[in-house]
Order: C-alpha cells, then structure tokens, then sequence
C-alpha cells in the first residue's frame, strides 16, 4: 500500500472510526484501524465487536483529488497512536505506504513515523446485513428521537435488556422506549419503509451504541437509512455505515403501564419547574435519595419540599397554568424528573397523576408524540 | 443577623471564598464560610487552614445600595451547599436571616431554604499580619509570574519545601524559582518595596496556594500588595485578602546550577520546536519515560527522534535559526521541555547546551528575565 491523502479529510475519517474502537478490548486486532485501499478510494473501519463503524473517502470527490493512490493494499494501526499521531501532523498531506512485515512509514511536514503495523487478514469481518427490513428517517429527527429515550435506560447489568432503548413499528411510526423500571421514556416517529407490509418488535439497541451515533450523525434533515435484522442494525449515512449488535432478550411490554385516565392534572412552565427541582435536589441529594415531595394548595399553587436532616430544608410555591381534579401528595425520585424535563423541547408541560401510590406522567402540552412515565417513592 | 443583598454581586463572592475551602478538612467549622455583617458591609470568609480567602462587600457601592442591613450579625454555613443553593437562586435580591441556634433562612423568588447554621464564635481568627515588608507588582505581572514557574514544583511530598516556589528579593527584582530537580523555571520581576532596605529570601509559597491565588487575580495592571511575614504571605486586592502559609525548610541554592558558559547554542522557533516534541512524545509517552533524543546535524540541522519499541519510532528534521558551537547529542525529559515551552511567551528561543551529561537552558532571546533548566537523561 502506498498513498498520499488529504490531511483534515483523513483526520476527520480516522477520529471517526477510532470512536469504535476500545482499548479494554480481548481481541488484540480490534485495538486497531483497518485501512484498505483499491481503486476507488479508502475504506476505514473500527470496532469494539459491539460497535462497527466503517467510512469509505473517495479518490476525487467534485472533481478533485482526495487521494492519490500509487498502490492498493490494506494495513492495521494501533488506533490509539495513529489516530493521535495523525491529529499532530502538520503537513497538508499524508503519505502512507507499508513495507514488509507491515511495517509501515507515515511522513507529513518533517516528521517520519514509522509504525509497527498489524496483518490486515486478521481483522474480523463486518457482519453481512441482508437489506429485507429497511427504514429511513431524518438524521436531526433520529438524533432527538435518541436524546430523548437513551437517558432512561437502565445502567445495571441485572436485567441486561433493559440497557438499550426498544424500537417498535406501529402502523406508520417507529415507537422508542427506554425504562430502567422506576422510570419510562417513550417518543414515536414517522418513519418510511422499503415495504409498508414489513414490521418489527423487540428491536433492542444497546444505550451505548445509541450515543456513540448521536455523536457521529448531525442536525441536518438528510435521511439516514436504517437496516434491521436478526441480531445487528446497520445505520447507513452517505460514505459511512454504522453497525450495532442487538440485545438478546424479551423488552417488557410496556403499553399498557401508561395509564389512559387521571386523577389530577395540572400545567406548569417546563423551565420554571425544572429549577424549582434543580434547587429542591441540592438537599435531597445529600440524602443521598433524590426525593423531592410535591403537594397542591388552593388555587392551583404546588408546593415543593426537599428535607435533609443534617443540611435543611427547602420550600418553594409555583403556580401552575392550569389544574384539574383532586388534591394531591406525592414524593418522587427528583433527579429523574429532571432528567426528563432536560429533554424535553415543549415550553409548558402537562403532569397527570392517577393517585399518591400510581406512576405520574409528563408531557409536552398538546403533543402526544412523546411522554414520561415515573413511578413515585414511598416516604412513610 | 438579617440583611438583603443582591444576589450577583454576592455569588460572586460566595465563589470566591469557597475556593478555599476543602471538604477534607479535620476541623468541621471549616467546612463552612463565615458570614459578618456590621453597618459598613458583609465580610466573607473561607479557609482551609492553608489558604485563607476574606472578601468584603461594602453596603455601598458609588453611590447604588448593594445590601440593605436591618441586623447585624454573624454566621456560618456549610460552604458545599450554601455556594451552590445561593448560584441556583433565581431572584435579584437573597434575604438571609439568622434565629436561634443558628437556624439560617435563605429567601430568595418564589424559593425558600431552612439551613442548619454553625456557631461563628467557633470560626479561626484569621492569622494577624504585621506590615513590616510590603512590595506590590501589576496583578497581570504576578499571574504571568506564577504561570511561568508554578508548574515546575515538586508534586512528591519526599521534600516538601521543593512543592512551593521560592520568593527572594535581589536589589530592585523579585526572583521567582521552581525545581523539582529534574527541571527548573526562573522568572525575575521589577517590584516597589515600602522600605528598599527591607529584603528577604527563602519564602516559599506552596504551589497549590499560588494556583489558587492565579484563578482570583485578573489581567488588569491594577497593583497588587503583598505582605510577607516569618510564616504567613498575604496579597491584597481590592476587597480581598488572600492569606497563605509560607513552606518550612531551606531551600536549595539555584543560583550556582544555571551554567554561564555553553559549547552549544541554538536558536529555533518556540512554536515549531514545542510541535516537533509533542509529536516525539506521542511515542515515547507509551514507553513510560518521556525520552527524546536531540541530535544536531549539518548546516545547523536539528533531528529529534523518539522509540517506543512496542510502537515504533519517529524521526523529525528541524532548522534551526542560528547555531554556534560544538555537535551535540542529548536526551531529555519531553514533556518537562514542552511544559516549559508552553509558559514562554516569545516567538524565539535560544537552547544553551553545556555538555550531553550537563543540564541545558532554555530562554526566550534578547530577554533574561527569565529561564528554564533541564537535566539530560541517560539512555545508555
């Protein structure tokens, strides 16, 4: 292999598939980056096993030249160096070539390296996704669809399904859901598919993956191509594919927890509630329980109280928009309701609650294509 | 006590004082901030025993109130929960309010903390400092000052007096020194003395303490005063005292180290030369020793090379702008070097070697007013 490269095209390709790469992995050759060049251009691809991310740069792209490719042939880097090494460079260009036993020369400016490289025949291969089941969405849709469900999934082993978020199709939308048991988070999206007569459930995406990509896609309304199948989804973005492994296991079905009549309902400003929690969990933080209790007054004033023994207390009145139904007294796990309400785009929200011992629920007034659901906490 | 202030200028302050204090501390009341308040203002302080920050904020301010003060009084509140309630307040105003036993009322918008208060009579007095050696330099002096050689303290506690920076005076100069033996920053700075007879040596402030001391003062040319006594060193600012201890012990002499003669000099690009050892370091990081080797060449070429046998080696070719003397080979300690380089403000450099088994300099030119010391490295 031997070639010349765009130095910033190359450094932004490399930091990209580096992003798959772990260092704590056991298979020695996933430390590494696999570069393979022919004659249209190079492909890079990282990987933790879980992960595969895989970028493809043309030789010439708008009529001018990315790469000039002298010898096709492939090598494996160390990603930690070469993706750091590559970054310091200061030349414009890049020249790569490998010499015998994969030894491999790296010049830019005035530096030369040269590195021990890897046998690009080791490298595992990307697993082969059949396009049967194939979706599309906006990349600034599927970014929010993630933000707005990772947060919630579990982070403990003991139920391993419940760490990634579960994609479900109904009629013409994609339903995501996240819930680590004491907390749920659900958004739909309209999606587009290669056959309307096609369906999934229990499509289970690791958290870790998810964020990994909201990393990797942008805000743009372009479309990313999504790809399901048995135990991997391709994500497919122009020049760059993205595979995850899908979690093995039963997802809770999770429908029928959302609770279709209330008790009590009540509207309040999302920015105005979230820092009255902000300040109610500076002490119950310190009792290490994130409870916070909220209570209704007359005329639709709330009440919100935190205690700490050995700190304080804190007291704060916000009056709500708008309320309906009975009185109300419940005590909640605050951090979680803050978590929610970070995501949520909606200047005013709705909470709706069915009794003191029922889970709650909170949505963006008039929009009922997202919610969260929150179990309260006992305090007596 | 009961007062209302207003709220920015007193997070602010709040800031200020609770950079000094530790949640560490074996002394409980220093966990808190001191609250004073009598007719002319509040006065605020932190400590942590080493440090000890004091501001004041007058009841007045041209002209504007900035505290209306209906009781004079004192109190003191946990520094970790007060600092951080008082940042998430949301109104323009805070009232605080002191009752019985200490309990301490924080209102604030709509939001309302009950606080457990410490008793202030069980607060340190802060150390009495008598103004018998006063000097005073441009605040943006003394933070250059501090950044050009506090990072070159000692980080092992095996001789404690090597992790502060010495202070001695020397005809109109102040003279700034930091070695941890393997290297050494020196930075010499014209200062006003209250008294030109008045000198002293072997005060030694803890880095730590200046690290802290860098984050308060500004850029400004504003003068900062600073006061040094047998075991305190204290730097005044409008409304603020910072009070340090001084480090006990002699510190070595520096002066005979610096070498005045060198077989080799050569002049190089600061920023060319810091980018080429970085990119050495890339490699020799990964082999644990930061070892750079240092080779000059023909025609006032300079190589470094760098080899992590794991990894590879890198091999870079730079020009150097001037060159006098003897060929020279030498390794050293990279990252030492690239701290340094990073602290020097000039676009040139001259690098003053004596011998390969002989400390080298490094120092900006046409400037002496400050320098950097290294000890080679054997490599055989």
């Amino acid at each position: 292999m031997h070639l010349i490269i765009e130095r910033n095209r190359f450094v932004h390709d490399v930091q990209r598939v580096a992003k798959a790469v772990s260092s704590r992995t056991t298979i020695p050759i996933l430390t590494g980056i696999k570069i393979v060049a022919n004659n249209q251009g190079i492909t890079l691809t990282g990987s933790d096993s879980d992960i595969s991310i895989e970028t493809f740069i043309p030789k010439e792209e708008e009529g001018s030249e990315i790469i000039s490719i002298k010898d096709p042939g492939s090598i494996v880097l160390q990603a930690k160096y070469f993706a750091e090494i590559v970054k310091k460079l200061s030349g414009d260009t890049i020249e790569l070539s490998v010499q015998d036993q994969f030894a491999t020369t790296i010049k830019s400016g005035s530096a030369i390296f040269n590195l021990n490289g890897l046998d690009p025949e080791e490298y595992p291969r990307l697993p082969q996704v059949e396009e049967e089941l194939v979706f599309r969405l906006p990349q600034d849709i599927l970014r929010n669809t993630i933000r707005q469900t990772v947060f919630a999934v579990s982070t403990q082993e003991t139920r391993p399904v419940l760490t990634g978020v579960n994609l479900e199709t109904n009629e013409e939308q994609l339903i995501c859901t996240a819930t680590d048991s004491h907390r749920l988070a659900m958004r739909k999206t309209k999606v587009v598919r290669n056959d309307e007569q096609l369906t999934f459930e229990n499509v289970v995406i690791p958290g870790k993956s998810l964020n990994e990509l909201s990393k990797i896609i942008d805000e743009s309304n372009e479309d990313i191509e999504i790809v399901v199948t048995d135990n991997q989804i391709l994500f497919k973005l122009k020049n760059l594919l993205f595979f995850s492994r899908l979690l093995e296991g039963k997802y809770p079905v999770t429908k029928n927890m959302i609770p279709n009549h209330y008790k009590t309902t009540m509207q309040v400003k999302t920015k105005s509630f979230l820092q009255t929690l902000e300040r109610a969990l500076l002490l119950s933080r310190e009792a290490k329980n994130n409870v916070v209790n909220l209570k209704t007054l007359e005329d639709g004033l709330i009440e919100i109280t935190s205690i700490s023994p050995e700190i304080g207390k804190v007291t704060e009145r916000i009056q709500s928009e708008g309320f309906d139904g009975e009185d109300m007294r419940i005590s909640f796990n605050g951090k979680n309701v803050i978590d929610a309400l970070k995501v949520i785009d909606s200047d005013d929200i709705s909470v709706e609650f069915t009794g003191a011992m029922s889970p709650f629920v909170i949505k963006p007034i008039e929009q009922d294509h997202y919610l969260h659901l929150f179990s309260p906490v006992r305090t007596y």
